[in-house]
């Protein structure tokens, strides 16, 4: 089930055009955290809309209780082939810290067969592949096996509120299939991927109210409890020295991994001190018995994300500080719940708390990891179309990331997600200096264009 | 040894110019910690020049290695009569966090007898209340007893680096009988103070670096260690559940209390409940086996004055961050050694950090704890002409501050310090909203026309 050659060659002979399209999307600062880029966001959602009209697709802005979604569709659908339903965001992560980046995160500046941007990789790049695909079927007049429509959303980074408003009521609007989710990552351009799991995600953040201001640490230093130091104390407990969570209950619900998985887990190349020096740490540390890419795909963790407390300014100052607090986040895996999971925390919290201190707690949304049987039809027609965009046999891998909305597209749609990303695992998603390869963004529309036959014979 | 009535009549004559002066010197932001104030300092010590010459003193500006000192002497010393140095600092802490102001820090504010702005207790009024009585001796044309030499530092907040290297190549033009030092707090205006001890200091930055850039904490997180969560650890198990610090080897050197000065120390009167209420904490918290009082003035402490990592911008990030760092200080009591005890701490920070981070530490100034005899001449006069400042006993305390410039005058000058402060407990020195009482500031100013009779006679 291959694309047709003509789809193909559009695919090339567009190349360029396609280049300059992603630099064009990745120029807006589409940053759905911060508020002052409201603005930017529904620039973002506009472009969109227009370069799906572009592609030959019909499309339009839906608003939202937060930042806009867009819907596009295939023309002249027809109920009798398949739906598949791409799944995207255009959304991006905040840049900062902006000193870290080489050249601004909103001026895409390429080097070789690399676009340095922010989002660029997550999420842009990947879902203007697919457009870019289903132009070629459309603009060469090849009839798709298939009605494929588009939902792409602006709150992904900051944990797809406005989208979990949305689904519910537009369930007919987005039946499908199954979804069509480039949003992971791939071990190397040699090596595509399928990935079949997802770890959840459950954040807080804790703050911690001592003084009723900052006081002088000389003057009241001994009688009168520190904020920062309680937090201190409260966190690292957290996590005992065989990088096990120590809250109460944490890994009641978690399934353990089967012999077969850590098989095909292991086909995956891995080399631990290319990886150590790829992140710059000096050694590597994780929970006892397992392997990197198991504790960072398939084991759930604690994180502190950030610590805020007194004076961070220049040269000292001695003080108690008023209050201290951090922003934190629970990597899950199935089969744990968020809710569950984020309760048992503010429990354990409660507990430990002194009362020297005012507890403070605010939940975010969470997520809630997700599995796929990675031996069904989809998945291998996937496998099947991906090997055809990268010329090389695609693996089996899990994602340590999140992508939340994935378990509510089960729940709401009652459809499977295929998760077919192409972001490298040097992209610096999330980091400064996000970059997206140009050779992925190439392979990626190959596949996406070779996925419809599949697909649709797969339904 | 009283001071004539003219000296205490002029004083009573000009208070409104002095309140007026005051404000002037309130007014400039004199920030020894931020580099972008280094004008402001300037100003600040020619302003004070300029007000010791108006009182009659000869004055002057002297250039350091940092920020410039002000000296300033009695016109016509003379050779016989003993020489005391009235030492004080123009300096001030960073006014920030402003949003807690109630009014702007550097534009004094006067409510009843309460003035607020920054530095105007800790330390502007208080030295500014003794250039005023010396001026009032000066003018009225009575001849004072003792030669008074005045030493105005800008680095007080910032460690008095300027000043530590300026001090021995001055001793001859510093030598005194001994210093007379108001900056510590009594209190209440019905219970004047001498101060006899003094907490050390010993400010470190810790610093830990983990992953060369921040990390997705969904892709990465579980097989790379995160500095936030490292440095919660190391901090957290510096002070046990008893509220003692866990350095090995730290209570080595501490003078315990003697039952002499505890008993002295419960003539203090201390109303836990009302302290407990105007620091805003729900239950006080200290060192097992001590009272409020003992624990914040004679006992050594550990405290965070500020925490830094990762993001800490509104909404959330999924990261694991860089790097981690806190900026903490040491609170120590006779006879602890800063160097010491740094270097303790030091040893102690590397043989626990794990080698998942690189652990970088930056020492700040240190200063050493100090004690005076207070059942000495000198501490007696004090004591007598606080009484008559105040009209009422002068009780005899230790504070849980720091001045360490204190303990090197002691070094280089062989002199001790008369340390009778006049701030009250709710000045909130180092915090939001400090104020000054015009109150203090008169009987201050009472007290020093008094003090100069009495320390002569016991010289």
């Amino acid at each position: 089930m291959k694309a047709p050659e003509a789809v193909l060659k559009y695919l090339a002979d567009n190349e360029e055009r396609f280049i300059e399209e992603l630099f064009s999307y990745a120029r807006i600062p589409s940053i759905s955290a911060q508020s002052v880029h409201t603005g930017d966001m529904r620039d973002c959602a506009k472009w969109l809309v227009a370069r799906c009209k572009k592609a030959g697709l019909q499309a339009e802005i839906r608003k939202t209780s937060g930042h806009p979604v867009v819907l596009a569709w295939t023309p002249r659908q027809d109920p009798k082939k398949p739906t598949f339903l791409i799944y995207g965001h255009y959304d991006v992560q905040p840049p900062e810290p902006l000193d870290l980046w080489t050249s601004p995160p909103f001026e895409p500046r390429r080097i070789g067969r690399r676009v340095y941007a922010r989002g660029i990789s997550d999420n842009k790049g990947q879902h203007l592949a697919h457009i870019n695909a289903i132009e070629a079927w459309l603009k060469t007049g090849n009839e798709l096996p298939c009605n494929v429509n588009f939902l792409i959303e602006g709150e992904e980074e900051i944990g797809s509120k406005a989208l979990y408003g949305f689904l519910p009521k537009h369930v007919r609007e987005l039946a499908c299939r199954a979804l069509v989710v480039s949003d992971t990552e791939i071990p190397g351009l040699k090596h595509p991927a399928l990935c079949y799991s997802l770890r959840g995600m459950a954040p807080m953040e804790i703050r911690l109210e001592g003084p009723a201001r900052d006081l002088h640490s000389g003057l009241f230093g001994g009688a009168v409890d520190n904020p920062a130091m309680v937090l201190c104390q409260m966190l690292g407990a957290l996590r005992d020295e065989r990088g096990q969570v120590t809250i109460p209950g944490f890994y009641d619900d978690v399934a353990e991994l089967s012999h077969y998985e850590r098989q095909q887990m292991a086909k995956v190349p891995f080399h631990e001190e290319k990886f150590r020096r790829s992140v710059g740490v000096r050694t590597l540390f994780g929970e006892t018995g397992y392997t990197p890419d198991e504790q960072r795909a398939a084991r759930p963790t604690f994180e502190i994300n950030g610590l805020t407390s007194g004076y961070q300014g220049e040269g000292g100052k001695t003080i108690i500080p008023s209050w201290a607090s951090a922003k934190i986040t629970l990597r899950l895996v199935p089969n744990q719940d968020p809710k569950k999971i984020l309760a048992l925390l503010r429990k354990h919290l409660k507990a430990v708390c002194p009362p020297t201190v005012r507890l403070q707690l605010t939940e975010g949304q969470g997520g809630e990891p997700y599995m796929l049987d990675p031996t069904g039809a989809l998945a291998q027609a996937g496998r099947r179309a991906a090997k055809r965009g990268f010329g090389r046999e695609c693996l089996l891998v899990r994602s340590g990331g999140s992508i939340p909305i994935i378990a509510a597209f089960k729940k709401y749609l009652k459809a499977d997600s295929l998760m077919l990303g192409f972001a490298l695992p040097d992209d610096n998603a999330h980091s400064p200096n996000e970059k997206f390869s140009l050779d992925a963004y190439r392979a990626g529309m190959k596949m996406s264009a070779h996925l419809w036959p599949e697909l649709a014979a797969a339904a």
